[in-house]
């Protein structure tokens, strides 16, 4: 007989399933409208995998909402999963990455002004399914999206930025991957009709998850996870000030510091094992993990408010995928 | 006394001058948010001017068509605007274009990262105003952007593509010049709640204007006009197959087709008066100057189907601006 968790696994990869046809069709859509290349790029890198935690999150919390119709929600649910494809886009071409989900990026593919318009172009189909909805909602994806964007720039701002601070960490985090997490399940929230104040509740169960997902990847980063489907080290080669770095400087000092300064403002690859021992020497790693586990448990404090479901379960599972990453 | 064409130029400069302001206002609000440098960044350019003659032809195309509370077609006016500027701003990344109306491009001024990110915001803020519509507007704003990022590939598949036909220079016109003309007239046309019909007519208005549109710039592109705000032969320098070249490499053959196929691969500032020399000998450019004819007069001819008007005469104003370009 199988254990709960696994019949709710197994529900959560017959909804990742229909995510994931959804969107396949909405390529193939275009591309028979005539949309060709562009749409084949894009298609190419959105339909490549990857968890779909975003969209399977959002149609779990219009369900634990009430919510019954999903044709409703789903719209919204690809809306934000094409909104992120086309960020991935454009950051790919920022960092110069070659790959992403184990395949090359556009622009290593097509080149730069390519990926640049594929980017758009995922946008565009992204807008156009959440502009289906409410001004209000419309304004809550705007709003989101324009986040990102602002936290993007802080974010380069803070590149070798050794001074960065976890508050300046913080608030990109929650700008520019969490926003989206809380923007999509308060927008699914209100589809299924839930008052502002119970929204705003599973608003702040995404941020709560985003949050501690960013740090899972900033760990990952460092311990190197094939499953990423980009190198391990990317982030400190592109010099992303990540919460173990920045806790690390914080807490180093005397030679121990400057060492560990030199080897981010010069990282190679043969660096890598010197940089973990600095790492551990200051428990970096074991504090991300510390918040890791305390944002899962804020996110999960927060759907307490909701009764009980088999939708409840799964978002419930998803806190422990993040936790695990085991997907 | 002023003559009538007078009043009408004074009447849409008053118009241009709340656009103006209406999209200052825009920048400011965001900037009071927070967005900081990304909306400063984005406003510069954005503020730095331009002609507005598609909000200006929107807001009258809502006018013409029975539309009387201004502050309804307003946001969609402002969309297509911002989304114009969105494009321009990566148009000019991959173009490594350094100036634009005027002032430095945003990648001139802060790299590539930032300005890519900058283009991206100034999307979102576009479609963000363009969500609050019905759904039918919001599908024929998304299909006009993406009929946008389609042609652009197009576009750049035949960059120095020398058999490059009549028939695929208009395919690309229609996709990313005079689309958003089109989409964005109809769409005012529905929202001052026309019937489909009627919208139509306004739709095919704006794509012959926007045809015109982009042939008087493939012309100004050769025989250089300071208010450009960019170097004369900037579209012969990318390789971009214009009107005029297609038409002179048609028509040309033996040593001058050569001559001709030579100066485009390989062009320099020198070349120019050779250039325009073939291109005068068969007859290229005033070829493009009876098609602009050509475009306006069917434009002009659409408009009859609605009744006179003031905003029927500022439209017939902005069809003069855009074949004399005196704005």
């Amino acid at each position: 007989m199988r254990s709960d968790v696994e019949v709710f696994q197994s529900a959560l990869e017959s909804m990742r399933e229909e995510v994931n046809q959804a969107l396949k069709d909405l390529i193939d859509h275009e591309v028979a409208l005539g949309a060709g290349e562009v749409a084949l790029e894009a298609g190419r890198v959105l339909n490549a995998g990857g968890k779909r935690l975003r969209p399977l999150l959002f149609l779990l919390a219009y369900r634990l909402a009430g919510g019954t119709q999903q044709d409703e929600v789903m719209p919204l649910a690809l809306a934000f999963e094409l909104i992120h494809t086309a960020t991935l886009v454009h950051d790919d071409i920022n960092d110069d990455a070659r790959q992403r989900r184990g395949i090359p990026t556009i622009h290593a593919q097509t080149g730069q002004a390519k990926a640049v318009i594929a980017g758009d172009w995922l946008f565009v189909q992204g807008f156009g399914l959440g502009g289906r909805y409410s001004e209000q909602i419309v304004t809550v994806i705007a709003r989101c999206c324009a986040n990102i964007a602002v936290s993007e720039y802080h974010q380069l701002d803070h590149v070798l930025n050794l001074a960065t601070s976890p508050e300046d960490y913080l608030s990109i985090v929650r700008g520019k991957t969490a926003g989206p997490f809380a923007a999509g399940c308060y927008a699914a929230g209100l589809v299924a009709g839930l008052e502002e104040e119970q929204a705003k509740g599973l608003e702040r169960f995404g941020m709560e998850l985003g949050i501690a997902f960013q740090l899972v990847d900033d760990l990952l980063d460092l311990r190197g996870d094939e499953r990423m489907g980009k190198p391990r080290g990317a982030d400190v080669y592109e010099g992303k000030m990540t919460l173990p770095l920045i806790h690390a400087l914080t807490l180093s000092h005397g030679a121990n510091r400057e060492r560990l300064s030199q080897l981010i403002e010069h990282f190679s690859d043969e660096d890598f094992d010197e940089l973990m021992t600095l790492l551990e020497r200051s428990d970096s790693l074991d504090y991300a993990e510390i918040l890791v586990r305390t944002h899962l448990e804020r996110a999960q404090a927060e759907l307490a408010a909701f009764p009980d479901s088999d939708a409840k379960s799964m978002m419930l599972v998803i806190t422990d995928i993040v936790k695990e990453r085991h997907a």
